[in-house]
């Protein structure tokens, strides 16, 4: 039985990675009918999560809603633990879609204007410029049409850039020529940007055959998912001159090892998963909606579809 | 006397740095009726000069406008047989002023997302996440709102940034809090953006003074003149700790000489005066309003105010 309007809910944080000093005093300002805990309890009603603590699912008999406060949830679908019964919402925080396009924009922006490139030659004191192009002279391709991508396009394309986009359901957005065939994005694309959500169908995407398909002197930008790509691909595809740089935030197994060849290849720029992080003071909204939608009985927005996995 | 509506002119192209067949074959076919000529003649009425080679003005006798390909004029104005009796004009070049806001921007990015850091940890194999801030934590402090820094503002307001701005003459920019106080502009910054012209009220302006009142852990990018900043100054406040970072593409002395200590700094990022080039592409539009315009009888469009200087 769903709770009546009137109803505190029981509401638990749990993340190995989020700062509860960050969170805990916005949520119960902004719920405070709510009871807010950090420890499992069997009476929980809600469960706000970011890599919760192992076991924390098995003790939530009474769970009616899973909050992310992520939007990539492949994590919490692979656990074998998850309540698949129970509804699951991604995070949709402004802040943090805001902060993925600036990054996508740094990254753009840093391989159209060749700074990647006048880097190299800072470090040998060399001085020698590069043809310049107009943004309309390039194409950028978005792997990925959700919030993240349709942001993104939105301000790459303000700066007079092209844009193509691929998606496996056909979309529109104004704007950008959006497609179904990953193979005509990938050869109309100077820089190829991935914001796709992991799933079994986007797995390893940008491989040595892709990866090749972008065009000559290019850039890829992979600020999804460490698994979205196959490292060894992108350095010999990279070591071939095919691509120019490769700009990476994301990785199979987070740290990245200090033994990775990824972070020494002269080619690649590295981020430690920083590109976009959630922003309690942004997500707020979004979260208090979902609980307030759970007390009237409705469901969640951004619910995630379990068999598509996002 | 002006020549008639029907008179043929006959236009000089005199540079040392702009390659002619960028632009020559553009310049006949915009104005058919004209005649083009790389080598200084007594009958030049029109001179469109970029680092024009020494003496070329001297053989100019009936010259009736000189038509910078730059927008920088203060070596032109520098040069004592320039003639200070003949109309100059900047060149206002939309894919110039364009060029100009997407190296201010990925600049401006690269600092606000940490990338000149994560560059640096990079080199040690070390993941160590910053804390995000949103565009709107961040101020960035423009000096100069003309063409290039009224665009700048609007390109960087877009993503959500606070913009402030300095002029010498008071002025008025929707979004950008407009100041004609200096040190007030350099207090509220946390990044400051040198879009001036160079003239000897600006020159040095950048100093151990001035850069010692940007908001600490601030960045500062120049993209004006090497003039506009005092190396030496720069460097000591990087290595206080004042200021983070800074970016700069222009030197006193370009090429920036091998030995120069700038180089090797790890604070400064170096770009070979690379930020905004003229694009022939889009430059043909004013040069021909310019052109027609002198031989209506009319004044050029952006002419330079010889003691200002700009």
């Amino acid at each position: 039985m769903l709770p009546s309007a009137a109803v505190a809910l029981n509401i638990l944080f749990a993340s190995e990675t989020e700062d509860p000093g960050a969170w805990l005093p916005r949520l119960q300002s902004a719920l405070p009918k709510d009871r807010f805990f950090t420890s499992p309890r069997d009476d929980i009603d809600v469960a706000l999560v970011a890599t919760p603590p192992a076991g924390t699912f098995r003790q939530l008999k009474r769970l009616k809603l899973v909050q992310s406060l992520w939007m990539g949830v492949e994590r919490l679908l692979a656990d074998p633990e998850f309540p698949r019964g129970v509804p699951l919402a991604r995070l949709v925080d402004p802040g943090m879609v805001a902060a993925m396009s600036e990054s996508v924009l740094a990254h753009v922006l840093d391989w159209h204007r060749h700074h990647y490139y006048y880097r190299s030659q800072q470090k040998e004191r060399r001085w020698h410029r590069l043809k310049q192009f107009l943004a309309s002279d390039r194409t950028i391709g978005l792997l990925g049409l959700g919030e993240l991508g349709s942001d993104a396009a939105r301000r790459i394309g303000a700066l007079g850039f092209n844009l193509v986009g691929w998606s496996r359901r056909p979309k529109a957005l104004p704007g950008v020529e959006c497609l179904t065939d990953l193979d005509a994005v990938l050869e109309k694309s100077d820089v190829v940007v991935c914001l796709l959500p992991l799933t079994a169908q986007t797995r390893g995407i940008l491989n040595a055959r892709t990866l090749r398909k972008i065009r000559l002197g290019g850039a890829v930008i992979n600020v999804a998912r460490g698994g979205h790509l196959v490292p060894d691909d992108l350095i010999a595809t990279l070591d071939d001159g095919r691509l120019a740089h490769a700009y990476l935030d994301v990785f199979e197994h987070e740290p990245l090892s200090h033994e990775h060849p990824l972070w020494t290849h002269p080619g690649i720029t590295i981020t430690p998963h920083s590109a976009a992080l959630t922003e309690p003071r942004t997500a707020m909204p979004g979260i208090v909606e979902n609980v307030e939608r759970l007390r009237r009985g409705e469901p969640p927005l951004n619910r995630v579809d379990l068999d598509a996995g996002y």
